[in-house]
């Protein structure tokens, strides 16, 4: 364990992979990327991809090993369950190239569960304790099946409060990173309005991410969010600044307008 | 354009490409992933992969050379906009090695729109009228920006009223193939009560997907949907006899259960 350290560059990278043919085919709608995505930027973790791939040995390990390879960690949802189109313990344990094998606290949490549910210790369930040798439990209180980290990649299940639970589980073990700080401005104009000018200030201030989302405002008028993203509070105090004074003279001279 | 013609194999495959640092961050959660992999399986494409990159040239130009390159469709979503993040359009003209253009068509429907709002027609909305050289405009009438489509890539908005008013303009210009049929039956027990047996039918069936999936149901009891699915509507009736079947032998040997 690592614990909650700080990494010496401040900067700690995450991809997440989200395994599962009903994501794919609409059937689910995923609930996990948002919330994963806004949960690792709160602790400082830059989240940097994401894939979506079906339930398919070949695809599973060769983004496991594509996006372990390139990023601090890996968390992956989904393909944990006690049937067969769970294959995500074999596919992370082949990409590892170690084998897969019953932990011994995962059989003997799901006994006890099982036990305490007047359900039967059967191949299914058993299947739900394999974890590649190597591996550390990622342990939950709402299914007892538990998920697993083996080196940077850290497997979680796809129900969503089960995964909000591991999420929080594992989190004491990740190295974070300095957190990005974000300022938001509302433009009160349209993004076409100001693009350039916003340009002229990103590349002014190259170092800090200025990003731009139109949106339809309560007046149901054409709107734009400016967002700021720095680590470093005085870079971002700064770029508000310019930001603020570019809105204040564009929108003089455009003067009052039709939407 | 080859019209709604379906292949010969009846398999047409797609990809989709997120792009955008508010999706990575957090600050946005994505609505288009879930939308497109419906839409997509109803007209008989089959998604097979979703990738989520942030705002960077070669993140997005890899990302765009790795799905067109395998699959039948990419659709892309973000990036499209008139401000200096919007960078999709330079890098699917880099991905493609062609320059990007004043799209006539699109600088004509820009300025038209401009007109009618009383705006002006800036440097940062002509933006919006590049377009990789040989594409075809993607139209829509929300907000009259056009996206674009070159070769089997399909570039789209990432506001999911524009991008679902461009996949239905898209959409009759298509190949699609034999639409993916899917049955669904409420097992009314475990997971863990029937995975063995369902991967023995699985086994059998291999022809035919089959997805277990376990929600929590009106009573607050652990249940579990199977979804089947298959082009060929007579395996399809096959496999959900045999699942049936299984189920009720399964539940009879349970017995009545706490769960």
């Amino acid at each position: 364990m690592e614990g909650a350290a700080q990494t010496a560059s401040g900067i700690v990278t995450a991809a997440v992979l989200v395994i599962g043919d009903e994501i794919l085919s609409g059937r689910t709608k995923d609930k996990n990327i948002g919330y994963i995505a806004e949960y690792l930027t709160g602790i400082g973790i830059d989240l940097k991809e994401v894939r979506i791939v079906p339930d398919e040995e070949p695809e599973i390990i060769a983004a496991v090993n594509a996006l372990r390879a390139r990023y601090t960690y890996l968390f992956t949802t989904g393909g944990i369950g006690p049937t067969h189109d769970d294959i995500t313990a074999d596919c992370v344990a082949k990409a590892f190239g170690v084998p897969l094998e019953h932990h011994p606290r995962a059989v003997e949490i799901m006994r006890e569960r099982v036990a305490a549910t007047g359900g039967v210790m059967n191949e299914a369930r058993m299947r739900m304790t394999r974890v590649p040798k190597g591996g550390e439990l990622v342990l939950n209180k709402i299914s007892a099946a538990p998920g697993f980290r083996i080196g940077n990649v850290i497997v979680m299940a796809g129900i969503p409060s089960v995964m909000q639970a591991m999420l929080d589980y594992v989190t004491p073990q990740l190295k974070t990173g300095t957190p990005m700080l974000s300022e938001t401005i509302r433009a009160d104009c349209r993004e076409g309005d100001i693009g350039t000018e916003l340009g002229e200030i990103a590349k002014l201030y190259s170092d800090v991410v200025i990003g731009s989302y139109p949106f339809h405002d309560e007046n149901n008028v054409a709107n734009t969010n400016v967002v700021m993203r720095s680590r470093d509070p005085a870079r971002l105090a700064l770029v508000k600044a310019a930001v603020a004074a570019m809105l204040a003279r564009v929108k003089a001279e455009l003067g009052p307008q039709k939407i």
